[in-house]
């Protein structure tokens, strides 16, 4: 089942609602992993703005967790090759949010910015101590982001604050689905039309499960936050006026242009 | 003012009330930094549970901002210190918030966890591109935090995520305070009582100001996110029954007791 938040053109505020195979929404009143009743009101996708999915409690990200994209990142930035020796969990911050289609703005100093195509979990169930069996049950659905990456920061920089926080650098969308084939799944991120990075979405070098029981065994999930699984392959460094589609198989396609501020 | 956020004894849900100076509370609708009125009801401060003054929105952490804690740090660590040469606010994470007088659990495997007691600052306004001079417009209030660290995992892994964000490492409150002289503050950390750390609350390395105006450069602010200052100087080693008191000159005192898993 897809489901999207959604504003009506000029709204401030939205709500949930089912996108059914015809693009219609079935809006609902709560929230789609907590108590939600049907509103009755029926809209066509094409008349509704699409919101961000969420605004994570915990915005948590794997960070380096596919091996050939670590590489590249070394090679790249001049600096060796860290391959994570166990599944540290890191964060995002809900400031830098987009919704599909909207823009990414690339900050007057930026010098380096790449895209970075990520599956996106949405947890649906507070959870802890989940043994890596059971650990998918907590798992709501799945989304795409596009953790948007200042290069030059990211090496300068203490933490990620502006190298992947900046406003408008983690585009999240389009809906959440909840049927997912991981395992059959590929992400393709496309540059002005062009496909210029592909892998397959399971390559990961700590799998979801692994990342869930290890998380949980000192904190506490909770419904609403978001888990992002990190990226393969490396990106070309982008320019105002791209437009970069993110597409994992069965979860749609996210896509937003970057323009200068 | 002293605003705390509240809930009745076996509660689930709270709210927020003015504590005046004879211990009353005078409970409202809405958020202190919002909109907001009078329910009319009154409490006695000894009647109610005290919770997390609030669940930011955004969790931000200056880490690193005391030169003294700095060295002593990397001396106890035996790493070379590195003292940061430009403001870089990080992130902690709501999961391991807990109010006043609630217990802070040491995992099992916790080998050595220290206390770190912080100014916090809690952001009333939105905010973008604020310079200096204008940056505490932004700020409602002040309250206290507790950097909860485990220095093993500080150093072995990647990323913060258990070291400082394992469940119940961030004590917070008792209460926000909208009136605060951060120029005459003195953060005294007590331990079963005896006064362990003493510092100058506002000998920091980078001063609110400028961390704001930095981070307002790429990022917008909003209501209900917190900054976390940093600490100076040295903790032991805390242990299951240790009682950590953080008092900050006009903020009251932060008190939790550490428990064994």
């Amino acid at each position: 089942m897809r489901w999207i938040h959604f504003a009506l053109p000029g709204a401030d505020a939205g709500g949930y609602g089912r996108l059914d195979d015809e693009d219609r929404v079935h809006a609902v009143r709560g929230t789609p992993w907590g108590a939600h009743e049907n509103t009755g009101q029926l809209l066509r996708l094409a008349d509704v703005r699409i919101g961000v999915p969420l605004v994570p409690r915990t915005f948590y990200a794997a960070g380096l967790n596919y091996v050939k994209h670590i590489h590249e990142y070394a090679a790249h930035s001049g600096i060796a090759a860290n391959v994570p020796q166990q599944a540290d969990i890191g964060y995002r911050a809900v400031n830098a949010l987009v919704a599909h289609e909207e823009n990414v703005v690339i900050p007057a100093d930026a010098r380096q910015v790449e895209y970075e195509g990520e599956l996106v979990v949405v947890i649906g169930k507070k959870a802890r101590d989940l043994a890596p069996e059971r650990a998918l049950d907590c798992v709501f659905g799945y989304t795409i982001g596009n953790d948007v990456s200042e290069r030059i920061w990211q090496k300068s920089d203490r933490t990620f604050w502006r190298a992947k926080n900046a406003d408008t650098f983690k585009p999240m969308g389009p809906w959440i689905e909840t049927a997912f084939d991981l395992e059959n799944a590929e992400t393709t991120v496309r540059l002005n039309g062009e496909p210029r990075t592909r892998f397959r979405t399971a390559d990961m070098l700590f799998d979801l499960p692994t990342f869930i029981s290890r998380m949980t065994r000192y904190l506490t999930l909770h419904p609403g936050d978001v888990i992002w699984m990190g990226t393969d392959g490396q990106s070309p460094a982008l320019h105002p006026g791209d437009v970069v589609e993110v597409g994992i198989t069965g979860l749609g396609t996210l896509r937003n242009r970057f323009v200068a501020a």
